[in-house]
């Protein structure tokens, strides 16, 4: 068993790096904050024994030796990076509770046959670069290093050079850490476990995402003396999208979400027709077949909008990441160890992406669940139990354990 | 006959302050490009002989003596202030036409037997402080100056603050300086008078205008676990009520518009189901009862989108500015003046606010229009043609004599 109290307290005291006023965190990737999390965690790491190494996107990865060094580590983990108005538990859960689990391993004087690796994922959230779980993904070859050390934020600073501003380009080449198989701790981020009160989700696969950046071009014209059918009023246009994407999940009942997160009206005048407007889409399913047909559905109702408004819209996909499939070895693994520590449990899909997904591409890996309170995430209200976060670390630290063997 | 090429000249002389890569103007009322624009207006109406004063909330006043001192002057003029992409011609003919009526007359020797004096009225655009026409709205009496010198822009700086910053706080009380009639060249900023091939509009009304600020309150949530039924959206929350406005101006032909300017997400983010909306309306109608109903049809709309999809809707009026009826007196001597010199002309309602819209509810007033470039106004494409300008300050000048006497 893990230190329930212990693993509370790292929780709470590295939420103070970007604590809002509303009690959650705001900790956005690769800036001032996260470098005081980042410098936090090593130096956990290095007072837990472990030997910590930063690879060139800022990846953290703390080792602890097993009885046979051939072999490729166990690894656990998630990020520390949060959401503009985040939470305090999203990824920093599975990070600490991997923590835990070495400190509680040191305690108790136990060797592993294979080394395990404790991982701090570079820009999970994708709030501020995209994509999201973005150094996971350049892990498995989904992009090169340089591809990512060249993206920018809004503010146009590259990944590059932020991870320079933070002192974390690492000097290990991007991949070069091996693992035999990647466990990752979660709170769900939806309402499923708490509403069956459940303890543990065994999750079994994730939702696929498309992500698309989108520009409407209308014409800036006078609110007061431009007649209503002579407007090509890019709002206007904006909200018959955001309304047809939402038409478009909901057709699939809960097999699809979609959202529109951002949109920026580019000189926006109270008096004025919005003539340029910039917006993301974010889509999800976990089934590759529904995915295909909101995309489909998008563009379609997109083409007829824009043609019809007389309005010009671009909607480029920059990102598709299939639905995951978790390593049917390592979800039973997982559910074996929730079995043997008696908690309720049961099979579930993640509605999020998580640097997990990206590493199932090229290793076996799987995930644990706890609940959050009413499913809420990506929230300061974001909230979970101390039992359910400890249980969750027990679980993450048996099925370890039978991975790397005793 | 004014000099149409000098009127020209200084039209796209001074739309050096503030030029935009466009071919636009970006001059935000009392900012750097404003305070450029007000020195040279200010030595041009000296060099013509204008005794030049200043008020409280930074109105311009250059005044030509006339034969009867004991008279209140004839006003005419416009304002120097620009939308964010705004053009070379809002605001700009009619202020710059005023100084060449004064420079023609000087130039032929002509003295008048009433006063008269040229104006550039302090924030009429209305984009960087609200309301629009600000300063000839407490010219009028409908605000006091100090409230009006209260008002803060988005980054919180105050018009007082503001007119410090440029130099432009004058010494004169805003209401002092009496008129007997004020008169205004405009581009018309709408399609009309160039589909029927008309060179001059008599305007004899003007729209009524509302002018509201709105906040949505839904919830942020992951957009990935966030199941629809479970969303409260505020972008969605917004589109539904942008498309109502729409709907709700469309009801009424021609009669009517309805505009959604601004619309801001609080902390964007791709992957954040947006929680919380800052947007404004502007609806107008030159009917007071139409007005009515367009504020009740929003205000019912908002009240059954906010409660079917459980998210907080605030809508507060700003601004209530009710239909203008110009002087008939004045409004025949600018048929007359149109008529005398031979120029195409009808009757027509101004789309837009303009301050002879609020100086008529104290003092008679009236318009001229010109036609603009296929009706676009607050654009940078803005567009009019020297000789339209050129019978527009012809038919002002013939239209102030008249007043004035000669
Ligand atoms: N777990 C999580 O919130 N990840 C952020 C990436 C996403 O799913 O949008
Ligand atoms: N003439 C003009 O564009 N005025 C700005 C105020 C408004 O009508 O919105």
């Amino acid at each position: 068993q893990i230190d329930s109290a212990r693993l509370w307290g790292t929780i709470h005291e590295t939420a103070k790096f970007g604590a809002t006023p509303k009690g959650g965190v705001r900790r956005l990737t690769l800036g001032p904050e996260d470098k005081q999390v980042r410098d936090w965690f090593r130096k956990a790491c290095e007072a837990a024994g472990l030997e910590v190494h930063v690879d060139t996107l800022g990846s953290m990865f703390g080792l602890r030796k097993g009885r046979d060094m051939s072999k490729a580590p166990v690894g656990l983990g998630s990020h520390l990076d949060t959401q503009p108005t985040g939470g305090k538990y999203d990824g920093v859960l599975g990070t600490l509770a991997a923590l835990e689990v070495v400190r509680t391993l040191n305690d108790a004087g136990i060797e592993t046959e294979t080394p395990i690796c404790i991982c701090n994922w570079t820009n999970e959230e994708g709030s501020r670069f995209a994509p999201a779980m973005m150094a996971s993904a350049a892990y498995v070859g989904d992009f090169t290093t340089d591809d990512i050390l060249s993206r920018k934020d809004i503010d146009g600073v590259t990944v590059g050079e932020a991870l320079d501003s933070i002192g974390y380009r690492g000097e290990n080449p991007v991949g070069r850490q091996k693992f035999s198989g990647f466990v990752e701790l979660h709170i769900e981020q939806g309402p499923i476990l708490e509403a069956e009160n459940k303890t543990i989700g065994v999750v079994d696969s994730g939702q696929g995402v498309l992500w698309y950046d989108g520009k409407i071009t209308g014409f800036e014209s006078h609110a007061g003396s431009t007649p209503m059918p002579l407007r090509r009023d890019a709002l206007a246009t904006l909200s018959e999208i955001v309304l047809a994407m939402e038409a478009a999940a909901k057709k699939h009942g809960p097999k699809a979400v979609g959202t529109i997160g951002e949109a920026v009206i580019a000189n926006p005048s109270r008096n004025v027709i919005p003539g340029e407007i910039a917006f993301t889409v974010d889509c999800r399913s976990a089934d590759a077949g529904i995915m295909d047909t909101l995309d489909k559905d998008l563009r379609a109702a997109i083409a007829e909008i824009s043609a019809r408004r007389k309005v010009d819209v671009k909607l480029d996909l920059v990102w598709r990441k299939p639905p995951t499939h978790f390593d049917p070895k390592l979800v039973d693994a997982v559910e074996g160890a929730a079995k043997m520590l008696g908690y309720s449990h049961r099979r579930i899909t993640s509605g999020a992406g998580h640097d997990a997904c990206n590493l199932n591409t090229k290793i076996p890996a799987a995930m644990v669940f706890v609940p959050c309170k009413d499913g809420i995430s990506h929230n300061e209200l974001e909230d979970a139990t101390q039992a359910d976060c400890a249980a969750g670390a027990n679980v993450l630290m048996h099925t370890v354990l039978a991975l790397a063997g005793v």
